[in-house]
């Protein structure tokens, strides 16, 4: 018997770094493969306190259907958040609600995406993004980045000749993921007035940016668009926790109203009790504190990498010093395959992810991506020692 | 400014329910327009207890990200149950937990449908699964369905002609949404013989099935497959909440990888906290006893809805009298229109679904879905008098 699938399946694979983490599960293995938040500071007790008092004070609510929206009281403190934090000016009806911020981008692909269509982004990029986006079978101009984002006159070649297919500009501009690095102020800007110029929907993907661990943060690139050419994708996963699935988009409200559109037939709304717990924690508890707590945990972890890299690893290896968020990025010597370097470091217990997976046209196979936001610092010594021996050994 | 969106955004319109909804969200309106479930069944204090110890035991991984398929312990309750309930034969690896049913749904397009594809559906079908299919730009063809199903004649002239472009048929046997129907042995059957014979993937919808008032369960269309054309989706949101969206896909092994990498893109995992909440809930209380009490409410309320009916409504209207689920199906005299209809309830503070929803090229706009199982028996007498009082008046 032979089903007979959609053509898109033709394109689609597991998730290499899925089956990394399978590999993972082991718990003596040292991991920098996954994106997980330290699970250890997760807010358990205040968690448990606004459950129950979300159950106790409106638990049928709590229970029961909602809007595709979302729960107003949630959206009106991101809204307030996003504005004081990152310099925007929206309100509730300007954000939606999403399954996690991964929603985010595959509902993004539904709204814009034909067979075909040209999506443009950072290169590398976020490996889930191209998982969402391929799915509706676009295909994917990389453009080339250095340390302050996309190289605007590569940007704005690939724009102008190839503008008819092109539907979005996908960037994660702070501390991004894989490569851990932020973008300047004026490549935001830039981007704002390339993409007016050519009419072209921005993505701007950001989990990770209110976890940074020194320096000024930098206003949105949604914040310097004045006509509604920035669409912004927010999660609680990284800030809160993950295993609640609730993130946003953000955009203009005549962009919303599409969203909500394809949300209804992809799965009604987002857990009515999740949005009301983290809205009621939200009433209790000061976010700012706990991320504080974050921000200075992960911060150890980052200073102990780059210290163990700058002492272990061979000179010739390059690398990302992040100024925030939860990955730092490792360029090999041309000739090593990062494939193969993880395959001897399974052997010993260590897994990362090789950075190919990350360039939705392959290549770029001695590159790796490195969290350090999940390990304990002695673990992060032990596991980053360990890959520079490996790497020092196929130097030879 | 002009965004430049997918074509499938021209034939997404906004679903007519939700936009009724709206009204209905006046705490004086007798709403026979939902699917809603009785909140005042809701387990609370049982969820609660069962939320404090997965908090209590688990609380990091409950808060953490997990595996795509889904919690492993639910995974294998369900398996379980359909196995005992309906007849099939099914582990946890033949499940994959869904974002509610309605999220079995959209993977269900994509994994499947192409544009221009064709899927069959029993004609009247499930509003909400018409937006999630048309997302990806297919077809439809209604087959025509009476008391027993759909009547396999038709089925197979359609098959046989279309074959070329046919990749799913659609059904809810049991308690189907819009109409209350429920398929006959006989037709499951031959339902499957024919997939079988046309090698086409049967989608078998069962939120309802559980909630049977009366009569015997009949062995599920899955259960009566031997080669793995059907894949069932099934759902807490009727038997439990709706809140905590989690339902299931069920199929064969290979069918659950295609999901999961769907699914993967689409937003990575279910909702952690819930999966576990269900599972705590399921492992400490008997649901059994939970189900016959909600069975126990719904069948009263049917009871009045049939009894107001017969005396209240003119001869020769016509209504289904369903042994289970949550609705039941209106047909006016021919020349009337039932949002008109509903136009002047609405005036009096009552609220149904006009029936042309349900039918994917519309029609049949003398038809309306009743929701019984949301307003208590005292309402239902008042709304349902009044809705015979408004189709008295339009008769003349």
């Amino acid at each position: 018997m032979t089903y007979k699938f959609a053509s898109r399946m033709n394109h689609l694979k597991a998730s290499e770094i899925r089956e990394i983490l399978k590999v993972t599960e082991k718990p003596d293995v040292i991991s920098f493969a996954g994106g997980l938040p330290a699970p250890e500071l997760f807010p358990i007790e205040a968690i448990k306190e606004a459950s129950n008092r979300v159950l106790e004070e409106d638990g049928i609510k709590a229970l029961q259907y909602t809007t595709t929206e979302g729960y107003s009281p949630l959206r009106k403190w991101i809204s307030n958040r996003m504005n004081k934090k990152w310099q925007t000016n929206f309100g509730a009806d300007n954000i939606m609600l999403t399954h996690g911020s991964q929603q985010g981008l595959d509902l993004t692909g539904k709204v814009f995406l034909d067979k075909g269509d040209i999506v443009l982004c950072e290169s590398p990029t976020y490996l889930a993004a191209i998982s969402a986006f391929k799915a509706y079978e676009c295909q994917f101009m990389e453009v080339a980045t250095d340390e302050e984002g996309m190289i605007l006159e590569d940007l704005e070649k690939v724009l102008e000749s190839h503008i008819d297919k092109i539907k979005l500009i996908y960037v994660i501009p702070d501390f991004q993921n894989p490569t851990g690095r932020t973008w300047s102020l004026n490549r935001r800007k830039e981007l704002v007035k390339l993409a007016t110029k050519y009419e072209v929907a921005i993505i701007e993907d950001n989990p990770y940016g209110e976890l940074r661990f020194e320096g000024e943060m930098l206003p949105s690139v949604q914040s310097l668009d004045k006509e509604g050419w920035v669409i912004s994708l927010g999660s609680f996963s990284k800030v809160f926790c993950p295993g609640y699935r609730i993130g946003w988009v953000m955009a203009s409200k005549s962009l919303i109203e599409k969203y909500v559109l394809v949300k209804q037939g992809a799965d009604l709304q987002c857990n009515t009790m999740a949005q009301m717990v983290i809205a009621k924690y939200l009433e209790l508890y000061d976010i700012d504190v706990h991320i504080q707590n974050i921000c200075d945990v992960y911060k150890d972890r980052r200073n102990t990498a780059i210290k163990v890299m700058e002492q272990e690893f061979p000179t010739e290896v390059k690398f990302t010093r992040p100024q925030g968020g939860l990955f730092a990025w490792v360029e090999l010597p041309e000739f090593m395959n990062a494939k193969e370097v993880l395959e001897k470091c399974i052997e010993k217990n260590i897994a990362f992810v090789p950075g190919s997976s990350f360039f939705p046209n392959g290549g770029n196979e001695n590159t790796l991506r490195l969290n350090f936001s999940t390990m304990p610092v002695e673990k992060i010594k032990e596991g980053l020692k360990c890959l520079g021996n490996v790497i020092k050994e196929m130097s030879v």
